[in-house]
């Protein structure tokens, strides 16, 4: 059964290129090796992997929840690629973040786009412009 | 031009038969009118009503911030109505709140998922089943 | 010393008619005798009477940094009643909680104002009008 | 697998008393039944099942950790009542809840210890005395 | 209309020589440019400029609200320096921000002074010691 | 009586080597030295030095409320060490900020543990492997 969530999660990764990159969860293996694994077999083999909402609108949920918490670090970061790499448009996202600033204020907004503003312009430089 | 924001604001309020409610914007006319058009010119005529992004996607945006945010007052409760008076099913908005635990902790889930129990109720009761 | 730190503190919550109240602080005593002296003696006696800032202008800070916390409870009530104990009228009061929505986003500052809103009219009903 | 961390969960959920009480998880059960099982399998089940802290420590990490983040709703309260059947007494709890107010603000304690001095008064009558 | 809330947006701002500083504004015209407008027409132009509360006592609500959301980012140095050149002395803020240490912790008080006292120090450097 | 608290707070931040390292309060005294005296003073000769709960279990209500809160600053990072230097060990930490991921998310989780893990390494080099 563990097993079956651990496949699970790691196939929506694999499909994300999100959490799963090493930016992210390097680190965490060396100080807390368990808590990678619970990442991949929670959060996306029991969580994300639950049937009654597509793929695509969870990103969009988790990216507008990190953004209103003022969370702007490489989680955040990872899940705006996830975001592009499963259909969201650069411009959509930027929508999205701009619609932010209603519920949780301005500043909380800007640094959102700030950093959405660096993944495009590392997705342009490293994909041949596919933002 | 104002006048025009105005319009728009109003016309996407009409379609989500949210914040338009008199539950949340009743009272605050009464301390602070400026603030009730604000509403209705800046949030739904400036900010909404940009093309870009869908209704639909913009109304599980704000389902999205305001649960993580744990706000799960009368006009995270609006907003439930709006999503579903937009599209989003029942089902669909669980999977979205119980989501939320993952980037904003259980508690924070639980209670965005009870304050919509009570959504779905009220609506079962007041509109044939229309849940 | 300590002494002198209780005298100052009560003679600001005597200014302020805020912490002071039973509201806030008589259930506190049943549990947390200490905490009650603390908050006079801390926050009032050893933080509020430094000079350096006026009384006013340090209800004004206290009254924003709570609009923007979301703390909309009892204290914050007691705080607007210290605001205009101090100085400020209602209309000031109302338009530094419109400001919030800037940083802290609409949500906060509508449940702020619809709070002030409830002190403005107990004080109308209560002081004859003043407020 | 899930069979055995549903039983860990439940066992740890007897012991503590706390989040199995129908007063957090009934109303749960009919908006989101899978949310209801997740928290037994997941939150007790999984993290808190964990060896390498015993189970009074980590209540201890529970209540400090809602308390600071302002939560004093129903599960703060069932989990003040699980550190106390775990084995923390009253005054270590105040004084717990008290040394909140240096990291997270003077309100957020004195929510706190309002909330839990009513689980301690309940405690009172329903348990002959035992707090 | 919106011509005017432009011009009495950039007027403050040029009071305020704070957010419109290119170290908040510059990178965000290049992600989301009409976020840049709307920060000077919404927040400074719709909201700052309002009668009823004067823009001194209007930066001591924003500084106060930023410090005790824990934002110590560029935005809330910009809004430091912008405090200081509508009137607000080093002492006074030092004093507004030791208070923040009663609402919402010590650590975001202590963050908040730290930030500002980068900006103390910048000023002097840059400003014949003019803080 | 102030000497007293003055005492007593120099007396456990010395059995912490925490918040007195001059990493955190350092910058402080330039900007605001009586800040520096009051957390001294206030929380630890005031709070920490009170009787009924031992110094290391408040050590474990600090580390869990500053992870909860999402503070990975260099205060957290001293209050880990100071967790270390009054007996909690390095299994028992990671266990702790394990179990936040359920109270306030698995981001706030991840950095904390980010956070312990620097001070986990640093004092492998430093104290010859004491962990």
């Amino acid at each position: 059964m563990d097993d079956d969530r651990s496949r699970k999660g790691a196939e929506i990764l694999a499909k994300l290129h999100a959490w799963g990159t090493p930016r992210v969860l390097e680190p965490l293996e060396k100080v807390a090796p368990d808590m990678k694994d619970m990442v991949r077999d929670f959060a996306f083999g029991e969580i994300y992997a639950r049937p009654g909402l597509d793929l695509k609108s969870r990103q969009l949920v988790t990216v507008a929840a990190l953004a209103a918490m003022g969370n702007t670090s490489t989680e955040f970061r990872a899940h705006v690629h996830g975001a592009m790499n499963v259909g969201w448009t650069r411009e959509e996202l930027v929508e999205a973040l701009m619609q932010i600033a209603v519920y949780a204020g301005f500043p909380a907004a800007i640094h959102a786009l700030l950093a959405a503003g660096e993944v495009f312009e590392e997705r342009e430089k490293t994909e041949g412009g596919k933002v």
